[in-house]
């Protein structure tokens, strides 16, 4: 019953079957009874050749879906291999902010000649002006405008003859003769009001908007703060140039989060699907980062040297070593990460560094004494002397309380200074906390055992 | 101009000076001008004394604005502080969803007393049988059912009759004589539709529709998909029970993405925001994976004590103990980080593991020899024998391309066998790293140097 209950597998094999049997007719119908998003799937699932085959044989507005819901980088290499005309006519088809990233994607001379060829060249063309990341990049022209001296009765006969099929109509966004954005009125609104009364005096003048060089990321912030399904975009005189919808919301959101997780492990975020960034690309993303943290972490090595004559003395000392470096970075990472999140997630700010601090120490108290106990009584069962065994333990309880220090106030500074938290709480803060530590075990080491 | 720019901080100082002076009429005035959202970040920041003089004598719907968009243990904070008649006039504003939420979360008696004084029982009640986290307990009922025997125009005039006030009511769902849901209608379809025809012959019959006992994820993860603004809910016998609406979106995919950052640094996720969650509960979430790990790190104790001699002949090896172990770990950790967020986005499946795991060996190798490179020429600097800085640099290389490997199959197998692949991603997947990658060292410096 319902559709996405459909197995893809199988009418993926049905689809090649029919292409195979050069029935195209019965793939076609296959794919134009799925919804677009299972229709992009399907689609991207086979080769390139019967791509080509099936594309031109769609209708244009499922091609149209099936390009708007592919990968960006796969959309554009599809859309590559179309002649200028065909992809033209595709192009008039999608939502006039996705045939702009298509078109950005393409090579110049291709993307120009299908330009030369579209119809609705108007509607996209002043997109092409903003990056894909900012709001105006995100931006589609609202389907209906109305004037601030129409009266109710006006305005739905604008509406009736504009017939707009979408659920963003429910927002209808008013403008004054300068196209100035200035006011706002719901499709409910407007039908309970007197037919004569003036939309100017129905409207809410206060509109949440975006400015259309804003980061597609404060757009998305402002909508699912205030739960918007559409929200208008201005230029520098409050002009209204389009508006930005709910379905652009949920992937500009998992953009943000991705880039959070490929910080937090030390890496450059891709800027493509992780299956279609080349090899090269991901090598770069990561190279930086892991030399980095190489040099960093050679900072180990020159403590260990320091206290070289300590760890001839006790050789024992060294097995600790990745034990009590290990811990420390798990205990700063659990914090930090819960940082990252809570500063993501707006549930804290900068100014509540005292009571995230205060509540870290106290947790960090509860868990360096287990650690300490745990440590101690790994050590004795390892049959280490007691003086050992007793530096082991305080050791462990001192770098977790350490640890968690750091892991939360690294990315607390790091977001005053406008620095993404998530750069410095990953590797970062455990490869730092991994050179303390061992400054505090040869410290402690020295004091219990006399070394 | 636009609501979003209001200085909540000034309004505070504003709100919080005219209850000092007792001018209480002043506060309500200045919260009421806000927007939800706005007023409940706010209302937060209040003392408590505060909170409970403001919150009676604000109007009944925005104090159920408040609590609906208060995080949920500081609502029912709140709550729990209300006399049950003031709570169950209020718990009548709210949404269903939200109101059943805030009544779990109080104490059973005032739960009790609170629905007794509430008329809107009977659609609070059946929410409670669900457990917050599914679609059942998120859902709403629909602002308007049609019944599939209906004509256009019947419709029309029943839609009339309701005047939902919500873009929800963009969907209209349609049910059969037992309340099956057997389709779904736009407005335009309504609309442009002769008043005539029956709903059974315009309606879509293919609805995209959840069971009430579905995980409030993949209820999101349907939303998400389709960019639907509201999910059907249905029980057993497919009947229509509510309906999940687009602002409960965002929640729920945050909540998840949270989880994984949780647990890719070793971390049980809170069940509440972290500035909410008790000392002991932090506790709680963390200690056990940091005792597991603790445990499984003490291996690399293990192997180091088994190379002992090896160790003892070359005091120099353990200088590069950390930094080894430390690479190797950051290494894994890209990789496995990269195909957590690959796999929760949908772009890779188990069956993707052996494009996957070429993919990760030939970035690997790249990799690997600049780190080994890197490695050589820091261990001659520190004058270290040819001999010794050859086997640092060969182990970085291999501990590199051995960490990708870990990094890449461990999740995908985790996911297989429906682990969640964040929690044997992060810390779980160095510590393994780090143990196996000490044999790699010691056995690399018994072949070159000859130990």
């Amino acid at each position: 019953m319902s559709q996405q209950q459909v197995d893809l597998d199988i009418l993926i094999e049905e689809v090649r079957a029919a292409l195979a049997e050069g029935n195209w007719r019965r793939a076609v119908a296959l794919i134009e009874a799925l919804r677009p998003p299972d229709q992009a799937e399907l689609f991207s699932e086979l080769p390139p050749e019967e791509q080509d085959v099936l594309l031109p044989r769609l209708d244009v507005e499922d091609s149209a879906d099936i390009l708007e819901e592919l990968e960006d980088a796969e959309a554009a290499r599809i859309a590559s291999r179309l002649e200028a005309r065909d992809l033209a006519r595709i192009l008039d088809e999608m939502e006039p902010d996705e045939a702009a990233d298509l078109l950005g994607d393409l090579a110049p001379e291709q993307a120009i000649q299908a330009l030369a060829s579209m119809t609705e060249v108007e509607e996209v063309g002043p997109l092409l002006a903003y990056p894909d990341d900012s709001a105006g990049g995100r931006m589609v022209p609202p389907p209906v405008v109305l004037r601030q001296d129409m009266t109710a009765e006006e305005a739905i006969a604008h509406l009736r003859a504009v017939a707009p099929d979408s659920e963003t109509a429910y927002y209808l966004f008013v403008v004054d003769e300068g196209n100035r954005l200035v006011g706002v009125v719901s499709l409910r609104q407007l039908i309970v009001a007197p037919p004569w009364r003036r939309i100017r005096e129905i409207m809410d003048p206060h509109v949440i908007h975006i400015h259309a060089r804003a980061d597609q990321e404060e757009a998305a912030r402002l909508m699912a703060r205030y739960g918007l399904l559409a929200l208008p975009v201005v230029d520098d005189e409050g002009r209204l140039l389009g508006m930005i919808t709910h379905d652009d919301l949920v992937g500009v959101l998992e953009e943000e989060t991705t880039e959070d997780i490929y910080r937090l492990s030390a890496s450059e975020p891709l800027d493509m699907p992780y299956v279609d960034t080349p090899i090269l690309t991901m090598f770069r993303k990561r190279v930086g980062w892991l030399l980095l943290l190489f040099v960093t972490e050679t900072l180990t090595g020159t403590v260990l040297r320091y206290f070289e004559k300590e760890l001839s003395e006790a050789i024992a000392l060294t097995f600790f070593v990745p034990l009590l470096i290990g811990t420390g970075g798990n205990a700063g990472g659990q914090v930090s990460s819960a940082i990252v999140r809570a500063l993501a997630l707006g549930e804290i700010r900068f100014r509540d560094i005292a009571m995230v601090v205060w509540r870290e120490i106290r947790t960090a108290l509860l868990l360096g004494m287990v650690m300490g106990v745990a440590g101690f009584i790994r050590a004795m069962t390892w049959h280490s002397p007691p003086l050992l065994s007793l530096t082991v333990g305080t050791t462990l309880c001192a770098i977790v309380l350490w640890a968690a220090l750091i892991g939360a106030i690294l990315p607390l500074i790091a977001h005053r200074l406008r620095i993404d938290p998530a750069v410095v709480s990953g590797p970062a803060m455990t490869t730092l906390v991994d050179a303390t530590g061992l400054v505090i075990y040869f410290l402690i080491a020295r004091a219990i055992m006399g070394l």
